[in-house]
């Protein structure tokens, strides 16, 4: 689920939330989404952190000599597909990780069964100090029929505006930057014999699922999980001007189905039946539509199901603190997003500093996909027997999704729709780290060695299962590096691999540098 | 559109009619379907018409001989695909018919072309006084993916409760009934050297499309068509039980499709972007969601357009004699056909008279299919760009498509769901015919000599083109003959061929044999 949407946050005005308390136009006084208020302006400011200091000179020499092979391990990762939605690949990149794991020299590198598709467990053993957790998703999400300029497995390189980039599908997301780290290590062993502290790999096969399994593979290891410092995701930071921004927490998700069918209650319960019928037929087609127009007001962006945004807490003293100081270096990003995404107007023509509060605190309800009936060319006038739609809340604290759809479900019931099912297809609750913590400390050091200094947001709008760290493991969380992607879970998909001269943008080369300082300046960590 | 739909007919008490005036649970006081009230009670009795007395023997005799062969033209018919919304096999089938028509001894036989699928004319020259319009469809309804015990295509032959039956996509509709008519001429020009009457078969491709290009093929005709008696479409009038039912009209059809797309005013423009941005994006699926449910009440069953009801007129005195004489025979058959159409109740638990008459003078509006975004296994969390539906709305006098389309257009406007598209796909009006016609009267005395007296429906249910005839060339039109099928437009259609011992329907040597008489009814009759 997650992606470079970093580049995507753009940055709101302190002082002027009044436009934030928006709602649908035709249900005002009906549906509220929450007001969005601070009480603090004090800013967080990452380039108080001192910049860190060590030098690596012989690895940073050894990752430019070997820059070549390291890129064919990036192709060689995309070309493998591993989608977990159509279960294309998994197997096989599960294996591809564990045994480029055991290359390395991890002492510990197996497959984890689970009742979905495998985990992949490495245990690296130093004899250092400090112990870092890494999580990796190696999963990819679904090829789209069309829009893709090469093949999605191909591996391609690829001329592009702003340099040469690798265009695959999990190029950025989360193959390019999981590879390059490897290949920091790979460098790091090469020319000092070991790493600087212990690694624990725990990586899934089904983040695009929503990780349901994820919880059993760290059943297995949680107690040795436990004594780490905190838990690293390799992740492409930089947006198209080369500006890092860094998330404190993710949104959870409720993703579930929603479907009517023919039932004794009315509608054909065996197979579709003539057009003509509707006449005297009640229609699960529109039952469903009926059902999910309940859920939201006109203009789908208000939520009327009752109860449903109680939970959420308004923005803390430490959230508050890191919006506000996102503020000068990113109020002017949020026009290329538009442009990028070909969103001419964001809700309700929303400014640029209400759309950041929104997409940082709001809770959602999105449909991902509906589908009844004949969906072929030309008609055929039938009166379908079923009809079906996915769909998925991003959760913000202090929601749930077990809480999120058991409201659903009731206000269903209460508008009649008992008729229409709910399914849950997989769930998690949001998650949060604070910008205190070792790990985190040690990320905007790096960047700020690198003249990079991280704009740093409370959370993405995304969602990652990064609860069974930070709320089960206690442990904190930071998704970081520099380096650019885009087009995660969309066509042309692509991570930039030699940027053109001039630009801010790290290219592989200096990516995988920057994992070596990480790695150091956690280990150095006092 | 047309189907097996007489022997789903169920009868209604002229004296119980105060419960037909249902509404929407949730909306009963904003929109009400229109109450139907009858103001006679007179009962129209097709036994009163004299039974067709002439006998042709000889060419009784010729059927019974040529019965195998006469089955294979039906099996060679439907093992031609036809199917017009998927340009199947189009070309080939009316081929087919046309060098049928010619080896018959039609002095013309011609495909027609059109900006669609091909017509196909056909001329008979009997030098009679009399001619005979003959229309026919040769397309056939896509194919469900599942739900076949035997190929669709196939042509196979099936021991069946009823018989042995042709199990195939167009058995009934229509191949089946058109190819067992031409097997009817074929011995009657065998015996007699000629037919009683000149005939103008008239066919067409796109009968389930909406029969759009239809007029184009009437058009090149038309001077001529008009000095005919009267219109005929060899039909399987037969139900399960051996009535029959002939109806004097059928419902017009609105085919149109509905779309939301990303667009200036909000939404993604290019492609799905991710699911997240729900937060500040407004959804296309949301808006087409939102703008159909505004068409009806949340039961789905009453039409929340302004005005769509409007032009809907009372049943006239033909009318409500036909439906009051339809009472006796039929009222028992309303609980086999829920039955075999898998629907336990009605809507809104309406008792059979009561769905009769909602059936016979009801417009509706139904969705055929919907999609957007994600419709494959597991998840993908999108916020697709674009959401589609198909919808159709039969029309009952005095309703047109234009103006039926442009409600709802108004409708969705005044809503302001601007943003949402409609596109109108194929319309045409209802179509009616008078009972006291000569080609209605021949063919209830044909039927009165094979001792079935049909029970006379003021309509059907489906939709047929019937309009070009009734109320372009103000020719009559009857849909006619004996035998049975069942399955249109899903999976398992059938025509009977060879009816079990004791069975009241007829197999295929008496369909053919009715068709002759037919022919001769008409052209005796004074």
């Amino acid at each position: 689920m997650m992606r470079r949407l970093l580049s995507a946050l753009v940055l709101f005005g302190s002082t002027s939330l009044a436009g934030c308390a928006t709602s649908g136009a035709s249900s005002a006084a009906e549906v509220q989404r929450p007001r969005i208020e601070f009480t603090s302006k004090e800013k967080f400011d990452a380039s108080a952190v001192p910049a860190y200091a060590g030098r690596h000179d012989e690895t940073y020499a050894h990752i430019d000599a070997n820059l070549a092979s390291h890129l064919e391990n990036l192709r060689r990762w995309v070309r493998q597909p591993s989608v977990s939605a159509q279960n294309q690949g998994v197997q096989e990149m599960a294996t591809m990780l564990r045994d480029d794991l055991r290359k390395l020299g991890f002492k510990e590198a197996e497959l984890v069964p689970t009742d979905g598709h495998p985990g992949v467990w490495g245990f690296y053993d130093a004899g250092a100090e400090k112990t870092l957790v890494v999580y990796m998703m190696y999963d990819v999400q679904p090829v789209e029929p069309t829009g893709w300029q090469v093949g999605a497995f191909d591996g391609a390189l690829v001329d592009h505006a702003l340099g040469k980039v690798l265009m695959a599908r999990g190029a950025t997301n989360q193959k390019g930057p999981e590879r390059a780290f490897l290949n920091a290590l790979e460098s790091i062993i090469a020319t000092r014999g070991k790493l600087p502290v212990n690694l624990m790999v725990v990586a899934e096969g089904e983040e695009e699922l929503g990780s349901p399994h994820y919880p059993q593979v760290i059943d297995k290891y949680a107690e040795r999980l436990k004594s780490a410092s905190g838990v690293f995701f390799p992740f492409n930071s930089q947006g198209p001007s080369g500006d890092v921004s860094m998330f404190m927490g993710v949104k959870g998700i409720l993703s579930f189905e929603m479907e009517a069918r023919g039932s004794t209650q009315g509608g054909p319960m065996k197979s579709e039946v003539h057009g003509s019928l509707k006449a005297i037929t009640d229609s699960p087609v529109w039952r469903l539509t009926q059902a999910m127009a309940s859920l939201t007001t006109p203009d789908g962006n208000s939520i009327r199901v009752p109860g449903y945004y109680a939970p959420i807490r308004p923005p803390n003293e430490e959230e508050q603190r890191l919006v506000n100081g996102m503020l000068a270096e990113w109020r002017a990003r949020e026009p290329g997003m538009r442009q990028s995404l070909g969103v001419q107007e964001w809700v309700d023509g929303m400014s640029g500093d209400d759309s950041l509060l929104r997409y940082l605190f709001d809770t959602t309800l999105n449909i991902d996909g509906m589908w009844a009936g004949y969906t072929g060319p030309g008609m055929k006038t039938i009166l379908p027997h079923k009809a079906t739609a996915k769909l998925d809340s991003r959760l913000v604290p202090d929601q749930t999704p077990e809480e999120s759809l058991r409201l659903i479900r009731a206000h269903l019931d209460a508008q009649g729709f008992t008729d229409v099912e709910t399914r849950l297809l997989s769930g998690y609750p949001p998650a949060q780290t604070s910008v205190s913590s070792s790990i985190v400390q040690a990320a905007i050091s790096a960047y700020n060695k690198y003249g990079i200094t991280p704009s740093v947001a409370p959370r993405l709008g995304g969602s990652a299962p990064y609860y069974i760290f930070t709320e089960r493991l206690k442990l904190p969380l930071v998704a970081g590096g520099i380096g650019h992607g885009s087009g995660a879970h969309g066509p042309d998909e692509y991570m930039l691999i030699e940027p053109v001269a001039g630009s801010k943008i790290a290219g592989l080369a200096a990516i995988e540098k920057f994992y070596v300082d990480l790695l150091y300046a956690l280990a150095e960590a006092r």
